[in-house]
């Protein structure tokens, strides 16, 4: 697993989910989108499936230097962040690996810009 | 670019909008998000930009069986399909190839899987 890296944390799916949010915003990221595959997966295919979040988080300074560098840079837009239960009473936190992820683009200046998403992912993951 | 593949077409930037979405939807792909990142550098940033539309499409059956195969496969969900306005008329529409941009995780069964949808996602391209 190269492309993402996580924990579980000794909070529930909603608190994780708070953390989460408040630890992206304090480096700048803001959630653009969220899916929960739960009520996808319910709504479309009847099926029961845990709770597990894609928060689509973007820093917005970053995000206008990308697309200046790669036009079609949206294909890879936002970042990612998964909150997934371990119906337990803990969750499990993902986060995405921006230079592998990136890697695909081959452009340098992307993998610079990379780098630092990277640094800002990694301070907000660590903060949970 | 072997990430994504694309083509301008002769509508306005909403019809390339509702074309790519009626497109998606006949291959089983519902939109999950949707960003105009034209609204989020102007309200994060007073940026003006141009339309530039970022559609996170999913194919339900398919992604829950992503997700069997490979649980943080959601950092890659769902399907990111540009549309960017031209300013002259036209719009561009931007496809991502699947197989492309899961060859990160290193699965073959995922790699099975992005075939599937990358028939699917350009079936709905030709399409428009």
């Amino acid at each position: 697993m190269n492309y993402a890296y996580s924990k579980n944390i000794n909070h529930s799916f909603d608190n994780a989910e708070s953390r989460v949010r408040e630890a992206l915003k304090k480096v700048g990221f803001g959630v653009l989108t969220e899916i929960n595959m739960k009520d996808a997966f319910k709504e479309k295919l009847n099926l029961d499936y845990k709770d597990y979040k894609i928060l689509g988080a973007c820093n917005p300074t970053l995000a206008h230097k990308a697309l200046d560098f790669e036009n079609f840079i949206g294909v890879l837009m936002p970042c990612n962040v998964l909150i997934i239960d371990n119906k337990n009473g803990t969750a499990k936190v993902v986060f995405p690996d921006a230079k592998s992820l990136l890697k695909v683009t081959n452009n340098s200046d992307v993998f610079n810009l990379a780098d630092e998403v990277d640094i800002l992912l990694k301070k907000a993951f660590d903060a949970i």
